[in-house]
């Protein structure tokens, strides 16, 4: 199927930099795809030149004249940076001129504007951001992660049913299974918002394994891992910082003397090995789920392979109609409801 | 100073076969040690005399007919298991037999009886769980780590106040630094309950950092980090199925074929030398703070070595009166606010 991606070519840490080659990668890659390139037309045109490539049939690109900064506030964003790259990306999906966007901005700011821009799907109160963490037996997604710090009951359950949809859509897996993040696996542990959302998601028609624990996202116990978006940030970024701080020390004592260096220069393909296995590059790439509309956001720091991925899955979730299913999915439980 | 520990002898995944040869380490190596090994007579004596020990001046035992289970519910152990070796542990400690108690057993049971048993110090309103994790710059304090699933901002200034207390006793450091977990460090990040907590920390003397994220946990950028025992815990479980992922890992790849076993074997003594650095047994022993008396967990699977360190963490806590420095804290705190 041929899918037009809107990418804003200006958001993260390096800007067209990365963003202009990992298009290029991608459309290398997939016949099916073109891309139109928002931001500054003197910042992606020259990177364009840079790689050989020009606009043609399969390459356009969109001037933008303001950058949305990464620690601006996302009212500010809103409000004044109408001419921005990141919100033209997301009124070219609104316009139809897309089928899904990408941004390595300010996540607060992308969720602002694409919130005000598509609205959300019917059924949806509030949308989630969802990514794909690495585990024993394969990788587990994780949602809300950070987009919304107060959740209802309501709210998990409908975090379940979007990325349930998600997961079977872009997975191929007919009924994922769906925890329910909380602090032991009885059912006297918990507090009175998770309680709520285990006995609705009981209800509800969802694979629902029931509680899960901060290391089942790792063991990989379940497809989905439900939580608020204050726990799932801070499990997400506890993960980042032991993984760093384990990176230094191992690095520190490959490099300690003379045997150590000689030992990590023997043992360099199995180490290589080993990063490749968990490379969040590999798992760039967090949906805004419950939006009428693909917006996949990159994380900032991202290379240009990194940011490849994320291209990649904003184009798995325009193919596959995730929207499409999580709205029919709502209509369903509104009907039987009902 | 003679410090006289009593231990919990049948808690944990390996009762006595772990405890009481921790208990022995610990005794050598201290000489101005006693325990109180408590449980059954026929588990501990025999145990003692495996290692060459009986009791004596220093090892005296108390018969406990009873056990807590691990996933006995904390109502039921309260109310059935009277004469439970946990139970009598605490006791001994409230008895002012013991300075310090240790037990591997159920945490909530434990969090339970110590706290109908001792009661908590002046001013606290509810006790916490605190433990250290390795960091970039040496190591942190976290807590609560699931004893409080629903804190006010109250709450979390307390948790602040007694660990302070906590580590400037045990690690001699005057004004250690409080950071409160969040999901940014901007003003405007955050959920109620955080945002009061933060304009409490700033008026109460804490040398309060501000907000922190996941990832300064392990970076190290504050001494401790105070958060709910819904947060610590996911935070906690989620960095422990991180890095038995990353161990499995690493097993895997140094041993996918006859190079990589090779490079495993000539790098073993720099995987030793990092894995020892990141040993979590090194970090067993986690503190019930806010109690009239000094109780430390340990992990329930604990080994010898691991049950040595929180034995040892208890008897700091013993002899740098940290109850005492919490107590005067409060009444500081309480003074002043009159």
């Amino acid at each position: 199927m041929e899918v037009k991606v809107a990418i804003d070519c200006m958001g993260g840490d390096h800007g067209a930099h990365v963003t202009v080659p990992a298009a290029l990668s991608v459309l290398r890659g997939d016949p099916h795809v073109s891309v139109i390139l928002v931001g500054r037309q003197d910042a992606i045109e020259p990177e364009l030149r840079r790689h050989g490539a020009a606009p043609d049939a399969r390459i356009s690109v969109r001037h933008a004249t303001q950058i949305v900064e990464m620690n601006e506030a996302p009212a500010s964003a809103m409000r004044a940076k109408k001419d921005s790259s990141m919100r033209i990306a997301v009124n070219l999906v609104e316009e139809g001129e897309a089928a899904a966007c990408v941004s390595a901005g300010n996540t607060g700011a992308l969720m602002a504007i694409s919130r005000f821009v598509l609205g959300t799907l019917p059924g949806i109160d509030r949308p989630a951001i969802a990514t794909i963490l690495p585990s024993l037996k394969g990788h587990t997604y994780v949602l809300d992660l950070g987009a919304n710090v107060n959740c209802t009951p309501e709210h998990l359950l409908q975090f379940g049913i979007m990325c349930s949809e998600l997961v079977s859509s872009v997975e191929g897996k007919p009924r994922p299974t769906v925890g329910l993040l909380n602090i032991g696996a009885e059912d006297t542990k918990g507090n009175d918002q998770v309680k709520g959302a285990a006995e609705l998601m009981r209800a509800s028609g969802l694979n629902f394994h029931g509680y899960v624990e901060g290391d089942d996202i790792y063991k990989g116990t379940t497809d989905i891992v439900v939580c608020d978006g204050f726990v799932g940030n801070v499990a997400l970024k506890t993960s980042e910082g032991l993984a760093q701080m384990l990176a230094v020390y191992l690095r520190e004592e490959f490099g300690r003397n003379l045997y150590s260096r000689l030992a990590g220069l023997l043992a360099l393909p199995v180490i290589n090995a080993f990063k490749s296995r968990v490379d969040h590059r590999r798992y760039n790439g967090a949906s805004l789920l419950g939006l009428r509309g693909v917006v996949v956001k990159s994380h900032g720091s991202a290379d240009a392979f990194a940011f490849g991925f994320a291209i990649r899955r904003a184009i798995e979730e325009a193919r596959t109609g995730v929207l499409a299913h999580i709205t029919e999915r709502m209509a369903d439980i509104h009907k039987s409801a009902a």
